[in-house]
């Protein structure tokens, strides 16, 4: 797998974190449900902005976060996604492409702003997150670079996209484009509400285009509408060539259409101080090795392990090497 | 004291930090002076952005900076300054409120840009700084509110402001506002390369305009023009009221006119993470006690301790309540 030119071209929201600490009794007074992502307008977005404490403005997206985390690593990646033409695009432009993610935005002119995330980080570190969309949810096939796509070993996508008709049909392209040309297709679930509200496509997605699946013991249990961990397990067996599972705490799993089960325990964290990003983190880990021929074993211990770096601080991009960190 | 509005009232640049970490070579191979400031224009900032590391955005500011931390106190406090009309203004008019400071700013319509600090923190946590003051710098006279100036205890200004003309005219309007209500004048001296241009400027506001002066040990040496650190106290002496001296590790000293000398140990800190706004937050808690009736060595306590919460972390404005910290 050594004669493409990226290791994986990720597809996604292009989005600006604004992330803010925020106790128990905010998120009760805004209806928000800790842990989870609720879509917002913008004039929902400037009405919680104005009570929200003082921020912080860190690139994200979730996919975006997996891509500069792939490229922390050493791998080669490409990031599909659209911003518009204002400071946010500047800023989420100069953070992806300073971390080593090859990204040839067509900044969006006289629409819609960037697309900011609202970040609510209670006391327990967990992140409530409150995304206005904004330019990135303009994101139509004419922006996948089939080229592009079909050169990368695996594609990645994020179910978020799955709320935006338009970019529904770029993702298929995309992932099409990989098909054809004997590449892999990779998709995370993203949210359990997500996954409530594409369900029926998630599991033709899960059927007939994913090869690797990443989800969270929530989302996989909410795909297959089973309380069950192990049986959403099973199920996913037999639609994936690969399912990695995450359990927070508890490690991750990963699971073989052939019967292959393997526990990944937990990286060591000292302190937990903002658990955005962790789930894409591990999928950058798990993406860099499975794309550079490393064990499975190995590749989750990767994931593992970029996951406790970006929770061990504020934001969802890593702060160190995960290259030097992995010792690679 | 306590029949003001306002315990203190800064003036300043407002300023939106962007924080990246960055290795000696990089200050070197940019002509950067560590641990100074430098103003840029509009094309130097764009290129130098281009070369920077992925960034996190945090409203900075020296003077706005102090505000935050004094409101963190639980001081009365307004901020005077200057925003655009764009994203970073309204990154910055949110952060200051949210922080508790009252600030009500006229955004500047089709002018430059919010202005950026581009930080760069090396490894030893130390903090080198670039600023495009875009609209900062179009403070004039018409922004200061005489109400509002001469409502407040103390008038604090920063002598970033001394590079634009206009913005002196500004500072000494507020300040004669306040020396015509009874009230005191604060000034810091910011960098000693700013008091290099400004020393005459700086002297004479010392002299007839300033009760309290802060700078650390290279801005009073560089204003007096003296590398031994008792004469230039012993001069500043018989220039002003007051003057807090800081000295990084060795702490400071507060220096009164009749005489007085008095030592304050640095607070403890576990790991110095970014020095930017050790002096701006030193400030915060010095003006906190002085106008809240605490003995100058509380006050100077208070300063320590806002310092040592400030560098514990990236960004220039305080993570947790001084309040609580301070125990007040």
């Amino acid at each position: 797998m050594t004669d493409h030119p990226f290791d994986v071209v990720c597809i996604g929201n292009a989005i600006v974190d604004v992330i803010a600490h925020a106790d128990e009794g905010f998120l009760g007074r805004h209806g928000m449900v800790k842990g989870t992502m609720q879509l917002i307008d913008d004039g929902l977005a400037h009405r919680l902005y104005e009570d929200m404490g003082p921020g912080v403005e860190i690139s994200g997206g979730s996919a975006a976060n997996t891509a500069a985390g792939i490229a922390s690593f050493g791998g080669r990646v490409g990031f599909v996604g659209r911003v518009a033409d204002d400071q946010l695009g500047e800023v989420f432009t100069h953070d992806i492409r300073a971390s080593g993610v090859h990204y040839e935005p067509a900044p969006v002119v006289g629409g819609p702003a960037t697309a900011r995330c609202l970040i609510l980080v209670t006391p327990d570190a967990q992140r409530t997150m409150n995304t206005f969309l904004g330019a990135s949810s303009l994101i139509t096939p004419d922006d996948v670079d089939e080229a592009l796509t079909g050169s990368a070993q695996v594609v990645y996508a994020e179910g978020y996209l799955w709320d935006q008709p338009a970019a529904k049909d770029a993702i298929r392209l995309a992932m099409d484009a990989a098909i054809a040309s004997g590449n892999k297709v990779a998709l995370t679930l993203s949210d359990m509400f997500c996954v409530d509200r594409h369900r029926a496509d998630f599991l033709e997605l899960a059927e007939h285009r994913v090869d690797v699946l990443f989800a969270n013991e929530a989302e996989i249990c909410h795909l297959y509408e089973t309380s069950s961990f192990d049986e959403a397990a099973d199920r996913v067996a037999a639609h994936c060539e690969l399912a990695c599972l995450t359990r927070s705490e508890k490690g991750s799993v990963i699971i073989g259409g052939d019967g292959v089960r393997i526990d990944v325990p937990p990286a060591p964290v000292d302190h937990v101080v903002d658990t955005t990003g962790a789930g894409d983190l591990y999928a950058a880990g798990f993406l860099y090795g499975f794309t550079n021929g490393f064990e499975l074993e190995t590749c989750g211990r990767f994931g593992a392990l970029a996951a406790a770096e970006v929770i061990s601080h504020v934001g969802a991009r890593p702060e160190v090497s995960l290259r030097d960190l992995a010792g690679v």
